[in-house]
This record gives structure tokens, sequence and C-alpha cells, in this order.
């Protein structure tokens, strides 16, 4: 059994895209196994338990990751997760991969991936609501699959905002207001909200919004008119209805589940697709294990790792 | 982050019974947090995936377990487990555990528990069918719960049966037919069976069952005429019905849910109980995360580990 305690050295994050792609298809296509993934809550955050098996990559394992917002103030990320790799044949657990910065990129890639589809144009400018480990590994997924001509960043601190847009003055990234951030043409939102910061009179049409930060019972960043107003693609349906964007909405009898447009998994195989250019698009990211798998498989293949006996 | 290879080391079985029973406990009275466990499948076997939260011992963690019938044919356990502790104030992960051996124990130990409080007397002849690591687990953690007077073991393969009552001759092990072992004060069934292998004629009045070796959806080991005679308890009612002993007579509907006596953990807290010497008893075992975190716990405490980086 192999341990891998920084697996993201050095990983090339195109080939994650397609790899996350990749999944996603095989998931659009009923080829994985996945059930909704398990929440426990602790006293002051939750963790969450994630298995799949990825036929297509020989693949399958568990993640397992915690949310603790107050984190940060004992110098701990919120997010840290692991990665367990079993052998498809026996069963044996092969790897354990420190998931913390994985979690960020594949989650990027999804969002990435979603842009890719759903954006209404290939040059973009992009909105950014809240500004931290998520927002930049979206931007920087993103880069790889649209050309960025502009970013218009928002965070609840300034000061994390003028932070975040010096590290993507290359893209002619510029700290304004909320309002500002949604008149975008891909508005990305990652941030831990339980009441809607995005307006639905804020987002024009033609947006695609990458709904990133609900994943969680209780969870929410939109206005829910803008839902009815879009047509929303969800990564899988029983998540999303537990604790994606639409989770609030749903509870609250504000959005019917069966408006759902479809899935990220049947947009990139091709079964769904932006049918107009100002129809507004949203993207519920909540997380899919198979994205874990599909980034562990590239993990796996290039990073250093120690032998741990396992007997 | 520590990581255990060996951690059942040294470990005492009677204190390893009094924490199983403790975690019980906690479940009979509603202090866990444990979802039922999540099924894989992969194509010679499955992974179950088992994460839990118990606040008494302040522990929290995942265990992951594969089930491969066919391993030994290449040298490897049928049976391997990992569990992953989690600090319950940050999520962080802190531990790995080898649980391929705790996994035996546990189970041990919750046979002895329900054998404790459920057997029709102190003294006990054991019946054994099915005489694998399992069924040696089960006569170990029993022997520190009830005095054992005598041990009539069966196998399939009637080597292995040999060969088991050779390792408990202080018992007065003896290798008998299928028809014999059931005559006992204790049965235990610990076999892969996927048809019923105990008889309902050959059960007396007054005996309990450990009913061990269902643990999956199509897994049965007794004829479910049994189940009608006798008060069944469950160590979880979700898992029971998904893939414990009464799983098939449910799904078949020759056994109401409704018909269930009670749980181990109502048994362990005094809210349920054998009434009468001459009842038959079943304790249905599907194994519960909260048992590997209670046994994880002890051998956190114990064993000796190594530190890998984690950042």
């Amino acid at each position: 059994m192999r341990y891998y305690p920084a697996p993201e050295g050095g990983l090339d994050l195109a080939e994650i895209n397609r790899a996350v792609e990749a999944a996603f298809a095989d998931h659009g296509r009923g080829l994985v196994q996945m059930p909704p993934k398990l929440y426990v809550t602790l006293p002051k955050g939750d963790f969450r338990t994630m298995p799949a098996y990825l036929p297509s990559l020989d693949i399958a394992g568990v993640k397992i990751v915690n949310v603790h917002p107050d984190n940060p103030g004992q110098g701990l990320p919120s997010v840290m997760a692991l990665t367990i790799i079993l052998d498809t044949e026996t069963g044996r657990p092969t790897a354990i991969l420190n998931a913390t910065r994985l979690t960020d990129m594949r989650t990027g890639a999804a969002g990435a991936i979603a842009a890719r589809f759903l954006a209404p144009k290939k040059e973009c400018v992009l909105g950014i609501i809240g500004t931290g480990r998520q927002a930049e590994a979206q931007v920087r997924a993103t880069s790889n699959e649209l050309a960025i001509s502009g970013i218009r960043a928002w965070s609840r601190n300034p000061a994390h905002a003028e932070a975040f847009v010096a590290r993507f003055r290359e893209f002619d990234a510029k700290s304004v207001t909320l309002e500002q951030a949604c008149d975008c043409d891909v508005l990305v939102t990652t941030t831990p909200s339980r009441t809607p910061v995005v307006k639905n009179e804020w987002i024009h049409e033609g947006t695609h919004i990458n709904a990133i930060g609900a994943d969680a019972p209780g969870k929410e960043e939109l206005d829910p008119a803008i839902l009815h107003r879009a047509r929303v693609f969800v990564d899988d349906p029983a998540q999303a209805f537990h604790s994606g964007e639409i989770n609030v909405p749903i509870r609250k009898g504000l959005y019917p589940p069966g408006m759902i447009a479809g899935t990220l998994g049947e947009v990139v195989t091709g079964k769904r697709k932006r049918e107009r250019p100002d129809e507004i698009t949203v993207f519920d990211s909540t997380g899919l294990a198979i994205q874990d798998l599909a980034i562990a498989s590239i993990a796996l293949r290039q990073a250093v790792s120690m032998e741990l006996p396992f007997e």
C-alpha cells in the first residue's frame, strides 16, 4: 500500500479536465457506481464519505472530506481530504492520497467542463463571487477551456478580493461590487452562504452560472427566481436534491425537482446542451466521488509516494 | 497523521467486549451518528463504506472493508479493511488503521455481547457452523462472557473443522455433523451461504443463535421458519433489512420486518431481554461502524504507529 503525501505536485490541469470530463461522460452513460455521499455531523462541521467505482479507469475507492468553516482560525484548512484506493480485482487497499488540494482541483475541473459546454461563447468575462481557494481553482481550470478576457471579482472581505485579482493580472482581473461581478458571461459562485447572495435582477440573459458553493443541506447562493429563468444542470440528481444549490428551494417548494434540465454527464455526452445564446444556464455542483477517482488516477501514475506495510 | 500497520497486537479481548458493549448502549440510546453502510460492487466482490461518530468516546471516522470470497486462492484474505479516524473538533484525518484483524475482533465482540445478554444460561455448549477466521474470533470473544462447557463444530470442509477443534481443546471442542452442531445452547453461524444451512427442526427451545454470516443482500444461513419461532434482535434495523440474516426472508415476504423484537442496543440498555428460558433468540449481526470506532479507540491508545506527513 502506497501513501501519497502531496499528489497534486506537477499535475497538468488540462489533463485533469479531460479525465474529469471522461468521468462525467461515463456518469452520463450510466457506467459508474456511485451511491450519494454520506454526511456525518460533527460539533463544528461535518464530514462526507464518497465511495465509487469507475470501470473505464479500472479504479475504485472512497474519498473522505470534512468541512469546518472555523478551521482557518486555528491555522487549518476548512476542507481536508483523504482518498483511499482499492484494487478492483481483490478489494485490497493499494493507495492513500492526501486529497486536500486534489479536491480543489477536481472541483475546479468540473466547473471548467461545465463552462466549456455551457458558456455562451468561447471568449468570456468571468464573474467571481467569493475569492477563496476554490475560486482560484475554478479560474485556473477554466482558463484551459475558455479564453478569459476579463475577471470581475467580489469578496465579502475587500482585502481578499484585492489579493485575488493581484494573482490574475494576466486575465485583467478587477475587484468590483457584487452587482458588477454578475455582469459577465460566466459567473462562478464559491461562497459558503446560507442565504442567496446573487439577486435575480443582476443576471442578464445568456449568462452561464457555475454554482459551486452550495454543497450541504441549507446552503444556497442564488435567488431561486434565477433558477426559474434558467436551465439548471446538476452533477448528480440525488446529491443536488440533498445538498446542491437547488436543495433549499426544493425543500421550500420554490423549485420543482422535475424542472432540472439534465446532468452534466448528459451535456458532456451530447444528450443535452445550451439551446440558445440568450438562455441562462446553471451548473449546480455538489462534487462527485468519480471526480476524485479521475484525478487520483492521474496522481497515482505521477506522484511521489512511500510504501506502507499492510498485511 | 499516524498509520497503525498491526493495531490488533496485544489488545485485551475483555476490554474490547466492554467498549463494543458501550457502543451498542450508545446506539440503543440514540447517541451515535451512523448512516447505513454503503455497498459498491466490484467484478469479484464488493466493498463497504462505514462512517460514524461516537460522541461518548470522542471518536469519528470511516471503515472501508471489502469482501472477495475468491481471494484466498490468490493468497489474500477475503476481507481486508482500513479505518480512517478524523479529529472530532477540526475534521482533520489523524489516524489510519489496518483494520483487517480488528474487523474480526469487533465482530467477535458483538456476538459475545449478544451471547452474554441472550444466552439461556451462563455455562453453555457452543455450536459452531463454519470454522473460518470469524468463527475463531467468536469463540475467543465469547469465552470472556460465558463459561464454555463444550464446542460442537461443523465445516463444509472436514479438515477445516478438525483444525478448528484442535485449537480449542480447552473447551472440549469436537467436530460433528451439522445437525449435531445445532444441539447446543448458543449456536454461532459464520458461513457465506446464500441458501439456509440450518434447518428449523434442528433448533431446540431455549437456543440462542448468533447469525453472523449474512452481511450482504442475498445471504442467509437460517431456515426462515426459525425466525418465526424466535425473537430476533438486530444490530441496526436499516442494515439488517438490507443485508442481514432477515434480508432474504423480508424480500421474499417470508418475514415481516415488524416482527423484529428489538436491537442489541436495546438489549444492552435493558429495554429488551430474553423473556423465558425456553424461547429461541436470534442476534442478526451485520456489523456496525460504531463497533469499528470502539475497537479503534482502544488500539489508538496502545498500538505501534508511524507518522505520515499530511499538510
